[in-house]
This record gives C-alpha cells, structure tokens and sequence, in this order.
C-alpha cells in the first residue's frame, strides 16, 4: 500500500481541531463504505462474519489498518503500527481458515491494541520514555503470545503517561492526548492513548494497566467498558513497567473493549490459554473455565444486591457522574433490585498505603529511566517528582506499612461482610456501584482527586467500568450554591463547566472482591441489560 | 478430673527415658483400653462413629484428654493444654447432635492441635519465645474459629523452635523435643512439637507452618502425611508469626495427619468454609469445591507421569531416603506410572534467595521478640544470630532481588513446562517424587543441607510428604566408599549411622505446582493405593 493510503489530508486535519467531538460520524465520514461497516461493527460481530466467510482476516486488518492512522492523525493516540506484520499475520489465519475449515481460535481475525508497555516482536516499546526508543527487547509478552495463539492481531502500541503516574496522557514522544470525544478534555491516564483509540475504533479491542486507575479513569472518560481484573489473572509477564520491584500494591493489565460482550469474550479467551502453566503469578482457575459462565447473572434480583456509594465523603462528583449514577439506580430499580448505602473504612488510608508503596523507591526507577536520554519531565507531573530521587523508605517501614496494609484490606473485607445484615438478600452485597472518578473525562490540570480509582488497587479488588450516558449542558446543570465539603471539593466543584464537559462520557465503576472477575462480568451483563430496558423509557435521561 | 487422672508416675517416664520407640505399643500399653481403641482410630473413623452415635463427643475428648499428656510426659512436646474448653465444647456437640439429629460440621467432634503460633481463646501463644508467656491476645486465629465451626475441638498448642528458624525443636520454655519414633533423632523443625504429637496421636489432626520446611520436615520424621500448601489456600489471618512484615516468601499453614483420607477431609473442610470471604489473602476458590473432588485419581497411567529426583547434586540422601524412592518407584512402575528424570535450575539460586529474603530484616524482628524477656537464644541458633541485629538490606536492593526471585520461578515453572516432550503422556509431569530431605530423622546438631525443604517455598509451590517405610539398619547399609559430591555431602554422608537412624520413619516429598492442592492430595491416593499393593508383596521392603 502506497504512503498516502494512510495520510489525511491537511484541511481535514484542521477542520479536526476545530470540531469538540471526533468520535463516531467525524471519523466515520473519512472513510469509504466498507471501512466504515467493518469497523463499526462489534468485535464479536466481526468476529462470526469472519468464521463464517464473509470477511477475510486480511479484509478486516486492512479496514483496520485504514481507521487507525486516521485515529491516531485526529488524536494523537498511537506510538507505534505494527501493519505489514499483521497483514501477514491476517494471510496466515486466511490460509489456515482455508486449510482447516475451522479458526485458529476464538479471536481468529481480530485487530488488537495495547499500551505501549507490551512487547510485541521486533517493535519498539518506548513506555513514553525518551530514552527507551529502539533498545532492544530480547522477548514478547505472554499476553501477546497469547492474543496470537487466538487469533488475535496486534496492530498498534498506544501512547501513555511519561512514568505512568498521571490522570492525563502526555509525553515527550508524542505530546498531549485530548479526548475524541470532547476535545476541551483530557482522555485520562495512565492508558489514555488506548482510551481514545478504543472510543474512535482504531482496533477491536485494547489492553492498558493499571495501578492507581490507569485504565479505570480513561475507560471512563472515553465510554469504553472495562476490566481491571485482581493480580493474576491476566498475565504480565514480560510487560515494561513503572518501579518493576516493588512488589506489594501490583500493577495489573486490564482490558479496554467498545462492548461488553467483546469485553467478556476477551477475558474468557485469555483464560482458556491457562496463562498459569506458563506465568507462576498467574492464578490456575482452570475450575471456573469449567463452572462460571454466566450462573450469577441467571439468578434474579432476588439473589443478588448491590452497594451504592454515591460519593466517598471527600469529592462530589460532578452533577452527569451522579446522574449516571441515578440512572443505573433507577434501571436496577425497575428490575427489582435492592441497594445497600455503602459506608466502608475511610478511602483515605488507602490512599495513604497507595502513595506510600508507589513512591517507596524515592522515585529512583523514574530517574533513572528519565536521565537515559535527559529528557525533562512532563510539565504535569515536574512537581510531583522534583529535581533528584528522594531516599528510598527503610526497609522495615516498608515491612510495617504492609502489615498496615494487610489491615486495611482485612477491615475492608469485614465491612464488605458486614452489609449482609443490611441487604436484600440476607447475604453481602455482590458488588458496588460508584464513581470512577469525580468527572466526566478531565479538563486539563484539574484532576484534583484520584481516589475513586486508587484504593481498588490498594484492596487488589476487581473492578469494572460501564458507561451510561454523557454529560448534557442543559441537564447537568453547575449549582453554584453548592456547599463544598472541603477545599478539594471546592476546587473540583468550581472546575465543573458545563459548556465544556458537554459530551463526555459519563460512566460508573462496578467493584467486586478480589478475583470476583467472572461473577463482575456476569453482574455488569445484568446492568447492562437493565439499562438498555430502561433507556426505551421516555426521559431516561433526565433523572 | 483430678490431676492424676493425667499424670504418668515416675517408673513410667524412667522408663521411656530408655526405650527408643515411644510411639505405638509404648504409650498404647499405659492407656485404658476404651482410651486405646478410641485414639488408635484413624481420624476419618472416629468422626463416622460420633456421627453414627456409637461414641459422644465428650467419649472422644476425653480419650485425647488422657493421651494428649502421657504423650507430652513422654516426649515434652506441648506448650498449651485446652481441656477444659475442649470438654465443654464436646458436651455442646453432643447436645447440637441430639437436638438436631445431624453433626454440627464435617469434623464433629475431632480434637485437633496446633503449633503455638495460633491464637485460641483464653490460651497462651508463647511461639517458644519465653518474652511472650501471658501477652494478651485480643484475637482467635481464624482458622481457629473455622476448625471449631467445623466442629473440630482445639485440645492443645504444641511446642516449636525459638524464632521458627531452625529444623529442630528446642527453645527456653520447654527444651528440647526428641523424635518418638527413635529418641537418638530430632523430630524436626520449626513445627516439630505437632510432628511428635501426632505421630503419638495426642490429638485427631495438626497444624504447623511452614516457610522453609517447617512442616514438611518434621512431618517427614514422624512418619506423617503432610500438605504444605501454596500461599492463599489456608488462611494465616490473625497467626502470631516471625518476621510479619516480610512480603515475598510469606510463611503458610501445613496439615499433618496420621492418614491421607484425614488430611484429605481437613483440606476440603477447611475450603468448604470459604475463607477468602473472611480473609482477603485466600484465593476464593469456590469453584474447586464443586469440580475438583478426585478427577485425577481415576484417570490412570496413561493420563498421569512422575518426575523422580533422586537427589539434587548437592546433598545425596542417606540410604533409608535413597530406599524409600525406590519403594514409592517400583510401587508406581508396577501400576505403569512412568517418569521423567528430573533436572530442573540449580536450587542453589532458590537457596540464596530464600535465605536472603528472611534475613532481609535484619533479624530485626527475631531480636525484638528475644529482648522482651532478655532470653538467650537457644544453643542450635546462636551462631546464626550473632549478638546483635544486622543492617537491614536496602529497599532498592529488595526490589532487585524481588525480580530475580520472580526470573527463578519463571525458570522453574518453563522447566516444569519443559518436561512434556520427555514425559509418557506428552503433557508435562503432573508431580516430582523427592526426598524431603537428606535423612530419616536428624542425629541432634547434624542437620546440613535444607534445600529439599525450602526451594517449595520460594517458588510457592504446593508439596506433600508421604510416609514409606523405616530405616532399617540391617538394610540401609553406610557404604564407606562412597564419594562425596562436596563437603557438605560428605558430612552428611558420615553421620549417617545405620544403628542410630533405625526405626526412623522413611520418607518422601511430592510437589506439585503453585496451587495445586486437590491435584497433588488426588496423586498422593494414587500412590498411597500403589503402594499398599506392592507392600503386599514379599520382600517389598528390600529393593
């Protein structure tokens, strides 16, 4: 294919700066007909029609391979495209299809991204860093080798937060990553860049990590739904990362899909490749491939109870994150189900535990990886790291704040027990609806308060993003007599503007314990549902 | 009861002083014969017969009352008695039988015992630390309160090593604890008090913990069937433990039973309490308990293939060990198991990280606890310890070692990976027989080499040990021209002593996987069937 098949024209690029939202009929109108079809079309959909025939593997990569230059032109979301391997990869799984009559597996034929901390074979994984350009890498992630092994096909790496420690996405490589689907507003962080690849539909589906809501915040803030599972049970072996040995609060690998069913595909796929045998950090639940397709979601309002955490006592989200919030209550309502408030341990302490084991290492990872190339910080974060490493903490604070930790997440888990005295069902709630954070996407440099997304890490629970609506100017409406609980929320509060937030997703976390992930997804099946019942009502919207 | 009823008179422990072999016909002949009968009984028994109502559950407590102290007198192997509690609580089962008419749990009336570690209401837990004798303890243990819910009855804490550092049990509160099998030996350490104690049946089942060999060891010397198992499968919350706030290699609790069908039914009893509802570290495996009771057990030869490591190139095992493999080999042979030699990365790698990582404090913690009381370290340790605690190791170094640790275990579980293309099914070995460690019971101050029992640890990996048979001195023969691997082997080598080790229980070690508990105790019924049908054969022993 010639250079230019990629390239968008120069007024089309100016006309995008112009235009707030770039998702959906912006990009779509750039494409020809079967591009457009293609790529619009739900991965599992793309999916069957490639099993049975109608597209050809190479076809959909090549469709793909079209929309996301497009995307990352518009956006500025990609470090890296792996094309010609994966139009090869596309001619190999055609030929097999051929040859066998049967797919190579479960994603046979599926265009897939990822943060650009994996390693994919012969493709450069710079992490954001400067001075991580073109070092080799001896290995491919096992996440990579597994997408392969089902069929899956790699075709770009996204941009990423320098350091991975930012709610927005900019960098010395790329720069800053705004949200298609609000340009006044940042995509999030630390994955911002598959965030808003996913939500223009550069591929089928996108993985990003996640230690502090790196894929919480930016699955929200672009409309995508997500998993960020517990530590082990997806893979990160051989993934880059951010201070690679501490090994307390761990990054995890989430997944990022435009759909839930794709999401839930996605998830048992990987699973069936039993990532165990080959990563020992991975958990052998071998027995739920097995017995937990979707059993919790069969069972009806009448064995299943959520909690309802409005806000955390600290920062009131703004009024779209509290209306989708009441637009969930009210779908699950309608079915019959029943809330418990939710009133856990402070989330302050976790964020206290969070801080602490993130920067442990006085920053001395961040350093060194930013002094390979001498690269300067990002401006958002300059602050936040200063101008030298600090001392490492001593190892036996280190030992006494993890046994704090561990109390933490014991107290936790007892409330969490505790609501069962409270719920319908005489049991614990089976998961919690609350914000992902207290915004509708993020105007630059007013994300004031990550706690909504950090503590799951903390906990090491599972948790989920599911959007419901956007922000709409004429109905979430900024009421200046509120009365703000603290200078946080005060600040927050004041950085709400409807006019500019007008558009952006606003979403909600489902949160389930810790290796919950199957029940989660079978939980987020029944929301889901409901709200697609309930949104045939008339005013839905306006709750 | 009055005291008496308890004490042994003078003649009786002159007497055991001198004979070799307390456990069996010894302590069985000073017991009534009600009290013999009852506690002679595998424990899978004894439940079925309270539960048929042929004996109460008092009937059962109290025989275990009698026997739990003649087998203390004997061998000085119990820090905490809990009679009374233990007869009330019989009398409550009682009472919930004949109101119900159904056991209040899987483990109706059992009494159990546990190394003083773990907290019990209203009962010291010294952990042979004299500083700790009557410290208030605000806690049970949890798996404390799951054995009494399951019914099970707490009759006694049994002694263990000061500092849980060492593989002999002595420490400054009770002394030293001999092995009743062959009181020339050590019965092993850190939980060595609970391996005598059942091994002379002072209670149905026992609990130790474990991270370098705590309970494989001493199991191993006591002719017990043990399982150590992965980290997450049996909760440690609320356990008093050395060196808490160490996160990498984390210490975990180990059955020890005098029967595979007992230890079987305390696994899945244990698991039927769900504790990762309780204990956010246990790994909630719910769907174990509905598909895994015994699948591999009835698979066959063809389905199933052993890795055999005779020796790990450092420390050959003396004769009675070298038998015992080749016992357990031909008893599998002869039922068409086939093997893999195994070759896996030097556990010299897993030794450095493993002594690394508990010394990583400094010995901080071991200090600390030593100091309340002003104590002196026990002889066996004092060397190890020094005078004075030593500079804890430096975050960043932890951090480094934390990933090699990580690179070790991914070595290994390739290896493991590796061994399908040599292996009899094409699938990788199911599990690796090795010796548990280099001796049947440890000559006092001769215990060299501990790789065997600590390398599980560092790669969490799950292991059993499994009785076979006995030194035996007329069969074992110390071969003087053997040639030595190194020094330590040929130390090792030199302190065996046919006529001191004979009797000693032979042992073996089988380890599966991270996680593999329901698979490994399935493999060991498959080998405890094989090899009760080869030791119906003539000359068995002999091989």
């Amino acid at each position: 294919m010639a250079r230019n098949y990629w390239l968008l024209p120069t007024d089309v690029l100016t006309r995008a700066e112009n235009t707030p939202k770039l998702v959906g009929d912006f990009i779509e109108s750039l494409l020809d007909p079967e591009t457009r079809e293609i790529t619009a079309l739900d991965p599992v959909d793309i999916l069957a029609r490639v099993r049975e025939g109608t597209y050809t593997a190479v076809k959909v990569t090549t469709a793909f391979c079209k929309r996301a230059p497009y995307a990352h032109q518009l956006n500025n979301n990609v470090l890296e495209f792996i094309f010609e391997a994966a139009l090869e990869q596309a001619k190999e799984l055609d030929q097999y299809l051929e040859q066998h009559n049967e797919t190579a597996g479960p994603l046979h034929g599926l265009p897939v991204s990822m943060k650009n901390q994996f390693h994919v074979n012969s493709v450069n994984t710079s992490m954001g860093y400067v001075g991580w350009i073109n070092k080799e890498r001896p290995v491919e992630s096992l996440l990579v080798k597994e997408l392969k092994s089902l069929g899956a096909i790699p075709i770009a790496k996204t941009t990423c937060v320098q350091t991975l420690f930012f709610g927005e996405t900019n960098n010395n490589i790329l720069g800053y990553t705004k949200n298609p689907f609000n340009q006044a507003l940042s995509t999030g962080g630390s994955s911002g860049g598959e965030g808003a690849f996913q939500a223009l539909r550069g591929s089928g589906i996108g993985f990003g990590t996640d230690i502090g809501g790196s894929v919480i915040m930016p699955s929200a803030f672009a409309g995508l739904y997500s998993l960020k599972p517990s530590h082990g049970r997806i893979s990160y072996k051989d993934v880059a990362n951010s201070v690679p040995g501490q090994p307390v609060i761990p990054s995890v690998i989430g997944i990022m899909a435009i759909s839930l069913p794709s999401l839930r595909l996605m998830f048992k796929s990987l699973q069936s490749t039993k990532p165990w045998l080959d990563d020992p950090e991975v958990i052998n639940f071998s027995s739920r491939l097995e017995t937990e397709p979707n059993s919790i979601a069969l069972e009806g309002s009448d064995k299943v109870s959520f909690g309802l955490y409005e806000n955390d006592g600290m920062v009131v989200p703004h009024p779209p994150i509290q209306r989708a919030l009441r637009i969930v209550q009210k779908a699950l309502d309608l079915k019959g189900y029943k809330f418990v408030t939710w009133d856990p341990p402070s989330h302050r302490e976790a964020a206290t535990m969070h801080s602490f084991f993130l920067r442990a290492d006085g920053n001395a990872d961040v350093f060194e990886q930013i002094n390979l190339s001498g690269e300067p910080f990002i401006p958002e974060i300059q602050a936040q790291f200063g101008e030298k490493p600090k001392p490492p903490a001593l190892l036996l604070d280190f030992y006494k704040q993890y046994l704090h930790l561990k109390e933490c997440r014991e107290k936790y888990q007892a409330y969490w027990n505790s609501t069962a005295t409270k719920s319908s069902t005489g049991l614990p709630v089976d998961a919690v609806i609350l914000p992902a954070s207290p915004h509708a996407g993020v105007i630059p440099g007013k994300y004031y308060h990550y706690l909504y997304s950090n503590f799951p890490n903390v906990l090491d629970y599972t948790t989920m993003v599911i959007p419901v609506t956007n922000a709409n100017k004429t109905i979430d409406i900024f009421d200046k007599d509120y009365k703000p609980l603290n200078d946080v929320d005060k600040k927050n509060w004041l950085a709400y503007d409807p006019e500019k937030y007008n558009g952006a997703p606003a979403s909600f976390q489902l949160l389930g314990r810790r290796l919950d992930e199957e029940k989660l997804i079978s939980l987020a099946t029944i929301i889901v549902e409901a709200l697609e019942e309930y949104k045939k009502q008339d005013g839905w919207e306006n709750v």
